[in-house]
């Protein structure tokens, strides 16, 4: 293996969900829906399908796609973009992350991430040769320490790569956080790579992009998909929203990434993209309750529980259990009592600092989050 | 734009696809039929999406897939390969390459390529931080120069990407060239990318996996995918064979460039890859008439033909009607004469050497190949 990923491992979803099926454990790890994506989405894949539209895609995007992307950009932010010089198809959001760093930062540029994050960040961040630089966010709140971010900023700092809602946490970044995110991004000549992959899964706040900020769009790369928010997440669409000059270099990354994406399915990803608002509100009403569900039960268990104002996830201290960290803790929960979460140590670039804490999903169906609870409780 | 992908354009195939549309051309350059792919293997993908299989895949593919691919490579190569542990799937071939080179290749690595070559070799090494090294295939027969590959072989060489059948020319490595080309790799310790997207497009001779030499298993990664030989493109499901040390690099690159790929895809590639033999066979025998009708045609226009014995592209040698170069040569035919070719220049470390020659796909139906022919007839 080339020495840029010598220090990563089996990514820890594919582990943990691998462990699941071996030990026949409740999957609360890895975060993908146990129910199906909409018909509606669906049957529009299956008439691309019979309509022929199997060929090559354009490189970054049926147009189709891209201009629903833009649309709902627009009833999101207000923001007007372009289609076609703006907007990136890209093979899900992880693909996006990797054009985006492999395209826009050279070696040695220094990229600031919030810890805990996504461990495909660490990784294409040293696929570019980037020097990542971090910042952690604390427990209970998870709040940005801002003076620390201002601290850690150098003329070398290329750029600030955030997730707002926030995976594991369930954070979501406040007008306040981001509003000095800004400032200090438009001082500094900061670029800003947002991951916004939850933006329809929030139950506190509207969510915010950071490039409906002033000053903010002609220097943020927007990243978003379809799967988290049409339960299609092995449909992998993704998309990269930016001014043209950085569009241009997310698109040459992905041209040699992957070229295209999925021709079908990015027909079906526009027709998605298009549902009317009911879609969106009952889709939070779903996971409201199912949210409800799995905080109430982890509770009552007995386990410290963070406020998770959105995504799918929600993250608790398991300390109470007494197990000496969250690798043994998940281990055991698997083993003995037949529940998967995901530790969260592997989310920090220094492992000791997530080792109280353990993270859930609940993009299961209600039966399925009950029947978790219950076993915890008997076998905690 | 990041350095690293500074030097390279917007893809040709792009550009002359959008030229096509934008004139109304025919369009046989960019490689995707104008016909669909097969009935079975699209209801597969339709079954699929019905039955729910919509959730991410396992990361190096749901393993229905892996084992299809494993036993289809039996099939062709006599080898037995594991596939849980030896077989990776691929958002296309393209991913395939790129997590190839950014898994197993080192900054400084000298990797040797032959020209012309896919465009995507040259951006990936780059990526990767790769020393590119260069053996140029010369008309007519664009044989491998043996001497001249010993040559520029060092002790910094890590790998040889290769591409047989080979695009652009259609030229397939004879069982010498690659013997001589095995002995170089063993001897040297040196690795063999081999892209075989078109092994199923094959007409004057069998194709050879160069993984089935004697001792070259264990060094090869074997590139390959579903898009040419079920005339689906737009699909982008790619595959590499590999044994598990250099499995684990290319695993690793894409687990963090894509993570997984469309999941009900995998499923109908599944499908696909278990067709009875008649199905290769019915595939060769229409792009073989389908290859007929062109290159006679080319001939009758004026044109040097060059043979080529596999994929579904042809080389010419425009010379005869005076333009000044490959590029100027395929903007007269768009403007002039309404058919799109592919200028070879891009496929050339240095583009002088490829100023004479055009390439032709024959992967349209027959109909739109005879009116090619006719309007270059008329109009050159
Ligand atoms: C791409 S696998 C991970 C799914 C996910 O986003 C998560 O579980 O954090
Ligand atoms: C990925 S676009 C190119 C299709 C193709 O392989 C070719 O035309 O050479």
């Amino acid at each position: 293996v080339a020495k840029r990923l010598e220090k990563f491992k089996t990514t820890i979803f594919t582990q943990m969900s691998s462990l699941a099926i071996k030990h026949g454990a409740i999957n609360l790890g890895q975060g993908f829906p146990n129910f199906d994506g909409p018909e509606f989405v669906k049957e529009a894949a299956i008439q691309a399908i019979r309509d022929g539209k199997n060929q090559y895609a354009r490189g970054y995007g049926v147009p189709d796609l891209n201009s629903a992307v833009a649309e709902r950009f627009k009833k999101d932010t207000g923001l007007v973009v372009d289609p076609e010089n703006e907007v990136t198809v890209t093979s899900g959001c992880t693909e996006a992350i990797a054009a985006t760093m492999l395209g826009l930062i050279n070696p040695g540029d220094e990229v600031i991430v919030f810890a805990p994050f996504y461990d495909s960040y660490e990784a294409t961040l040293s696929m570019a040769g980037a020097k990542v630089k971090c910042v952690t966010l604390r427990p209970p709140n998870f709040s940005v320490p801002i003076d620390e971010l201002k601290s850690i900023v150098s003329k070398n700092t290329r750029a600030i790569l955030m997730n707002t809602p926030h995976n594991p946490t369930g954070k979501m970044f406040t007008r306040e956080e981001l509003n000095a995110i800004a400032s200090l991004c438009i001082e500094n000549d900061i670029l800003v790579f947002s991951d916004e992959v939850y933006d329809k899964l929030v139950f506190e706040m509207d969510h915010i992009s950071i490039a409906s900020l002033p000053g903010m769009f002609e220097r943020t790369v927007t990243l978003n998909s379809l799967g988290k928010t049409f339960s299609l997440t092995g449909w992998k669409i993704g998309w990269a929203i930016a001014p043209p000059h950085l569009t241009w270099g997310v698109r040459q990354a992905h041209a040699f990434l992957t070229f295209a994406t999925s021709t079908p399915m990015q027909h079906a990803a526009a027709t998605a993209l298009r549902a009317p608002d009911s879609y969106y509100e009952e889709l939070k009403r779903d996971y409201n309750a199912k949210k409800t569900i799995l905080v109430d039960g982890l509770k009552s268990v007995g386990f410290t529980v963070y406020p998770s104002s959105g995504t799918y996830f929600v993250v608790v201290d398991h300390t109470p259990f007494g197990l000496e960290n969250d690798i043994a803790f998940c281990e055991y929960l698997i083993k003995e009592v037949g529940v998967v979460a995901i530790p969260t140590s592997v989310f920090y670039l220094n492992p000791e600092d997530g080792k109280n804490l353990v993270r859930f999903t609940f993009c299961k169906d209600e039966e399925t989050l009950r029947s978790a609870v219950e076993r915890m409780k008997e076998k905690l």
